[in-house]
This record gives structure tokens, sequence and C-alpha cells, in this order.
């Protein structure tokens, strides 16, 4: 069975229990308290050397990290990845756009307010992340505008990368008020069939 | 013709340009001087509206962004791209790492060093950048260590990707002298067909 490597609190780990979820995959979930450097001991370095999670055990007992690989990786010939060429590299680049963009900006304050002694070197950084962050909140509200999903006009892996950490970037402070095509897309994804919440283990 | 926005010096839109040469696709560059501020114009936010290059013009007039997805849209049904499902899930894998672990801090060193007036508000943060970039070449280092390219035993864009960074991150002050295997691939990467260094436009 497939072995999910995560941590609860997490949207990249999120990601990948979604979307195992909503393609009625089973898995087994193994916790790992990420803040007490479980996921940088010598035995989980040799299952991801970049020492982070999510990382999936897979049957071969083999194990693939980074969580949008892995959900492209369960996506692909699913409902969840489109077939077109260009309709998955458009699903690339806003993954791309969430790890680059996104993520950096807004889970890490996110992870600096849940954890108030994580971080403690960068948080000088948190005034910018915190603009940056809105910046791509801006960017994402622009294309919800005319758009109900990411890619193709359904939703896919793309909206589950940018949902992760967008539904509970009001746990880092941010304000999603003013962003009502976001608000009106984060209550489409809820509502798809076999949603989870992040609070499910 | 496929037109590429673009930055000379840019190690993301010289994937772009590598992929198109190994590829034989003929295409038009519109070099943009970002540090003048020609990516976050009216006018280019209309092609990605997130003000980054590289953004490629495709045939039908649309525009693909985020450098990974541009080279993954060209090289699907290439060799540059593998077959195999997994094999094409550790290439993303691999591209989500430089997205995330690499570029983040090689390349921001490299441009605040070449750019002395660029970021800033945000230099406090070149010690623990430097320090991550390391991490990433170790990473990189332990995978070269037995294996000739990153995935399946052949060049593909995940080298691509990787490459585009590592091979000038001594321009950001960083010594690869200690990695002998990033090293020997480097020297790999460089002697493949059709290869063309940063410097070409």
């Amino acid at each position: 069975m497939l072995r999910l490597y995560d941590y609860l609190e997490s949207g990249n780990g999120y990601k990948v229990r979604l979307v195992l979820t909503q393609l009625g995959r089973p898995f087994e979930r193994v916790e790992l308290d990420i803040y007490k450097g479980a996921s940088r001991t010598p035995e989980f370095l040799n299952r991801n050397p970049n020492g982070r999670i999510p990382a999936l055990e897979l049957d071969d007992g083999t194990y693939l990290w980074e969580s949008n690989a892995i959900i492209w990786y369960l996506a692909d010939g699913t409902p969840l990845l489109p077939a077109k060429p260009l309709d998955r590299a458009r699903v690339l680049q806003w993954m791309s756009f969430e790890q680059y963009s996104h993520e950096p900006n807004i889970a890490t304050v996110r992870s600096w307010v849940l954890h108030p002694k994580d971080g403690d070197d960068r948080r000088v950084m948190t005034p910018i992340k915190r603009q940056l962050g809105y910046a791509a909140l801006k960017v994402m509200e622009g294309h919800l505008k005319t758009n109900p999903f990411f890619v193709g006009g359904a939703y896919s892996i793309a909206d589950v990368a940018l949902y992760a950490y967008t539904h509970v970037a009001h746990e880092g402070g941010f304000d999603l008020k003013p962003f009502t095509a976001v608000n009106a897309w984060l209550k489409r994804v809820k509502s798809q069939p076999s949603h989870i919440p992040i609070t499910k283990g």
C-alpha cells in the first residue's frame, strides 16, 4: 500500500492526502513532527535527501518527493489532470507559480505565526513576504475573475495545489475578504466530490 | 514563429533557449531589461500577470510562462522528456526542487552580486540563502555520485533546469570545487549535442 510521510498541518502534505482521497486510493499515513526535526533524521534523509515532507513510498519501495510531482504522478490519466498538452503545461505553470510565488510567502508566514519559535533568523522577511503573498493572491484574483478554475474550465491538480495554502492563508494573518473571485473559487473547490479538510488525517 | 520574452543573463530564460535550440525549433527572442522594470509594464502583465520572464508566445497567440512549464511543454514527446510515468514524475520532482530549494537561493544571491542595487531590503537574507544554496548543492552531489544524470540515466529537462543556475553559481560567490560529482555532471551536460552557452542570445 502507498505510504505517505506527512505532517497534518502542512498544505503540501494536504495536497497529496486530498488527491489520494478524491481518487479513492487507499494509503497509510505516517505523521512526522517536522518542528522537532523528524524530517531531518538520517533515516528520513534516505527517503528524501532534501529533508521535507511529503514523501510517498511507492509499491516498489522507492520514494517520490515534492508535493506537486507526487500529485501529478497520482492524477495522470484521471479527470484531475487534463489530457491536452497545452492544458497540461498550464497546470504545470500554475503549480510552478504556487511553489515559487505563493507558498514561500503565504505558507511561510503562516508557519511563523503558528510556530512562534520557527524561522527566527528569517522573520525579518515577514513584511516583504506578506507583500509578496498579497501580490500572488492578486494574480489569482485576476485569473479567477473570468475563469471558474485554473485550467481548462475544470477542477484539476492546479486547483488542489493553490487551494492548499490559500484556504488557510488567514491563519498567517492574510485578509482574503477583498479577493471575491478567490473566495468564490475556494467554495467551488470545497464542494468537489470527496473533498476533505486539511485537519483530516 | 514562437516568440520568447527573455533576459540574456537569466538562467530561467536560458533553460528555454537551450531546449528550443537542442530541439531545433526556430524562435524569435525579445530581450527585456528586467532590472529597469520591463517585465512589470501593463503591456507585459497582459502576457504574464506574474510579471516575470521567460514567457513564450505560442503560435495561437496565447502565452505560456514559468520556465519549467515551458520546457516541459516543448520537450514532451522528444528524448528530452522520458516516457515512463514514474520517470516523468521524477523529472517534475527535480524541477520542483530546483524552483523551491535551489533557484531562490543560488540565483537570487547571484543577481544581488551582479546587480548591486537589486533587492536592497532582502539582502539581509544573503547569509541564510548562501547556506541554503550549499544545502541544495549537497543534495545534488549526493544524487550525482551514483547517477550520471538526474532521471533515468539520460539527459533530460531535469538536467537543463538544474544546470541553468548551477553552472553560473560561482558568479554569486558559490565555491563549486568540493562538489566533484556536480562538476563531472556539468561537463556531461555541456557536452550534449547542440549545447549553447547562457551568453548566446
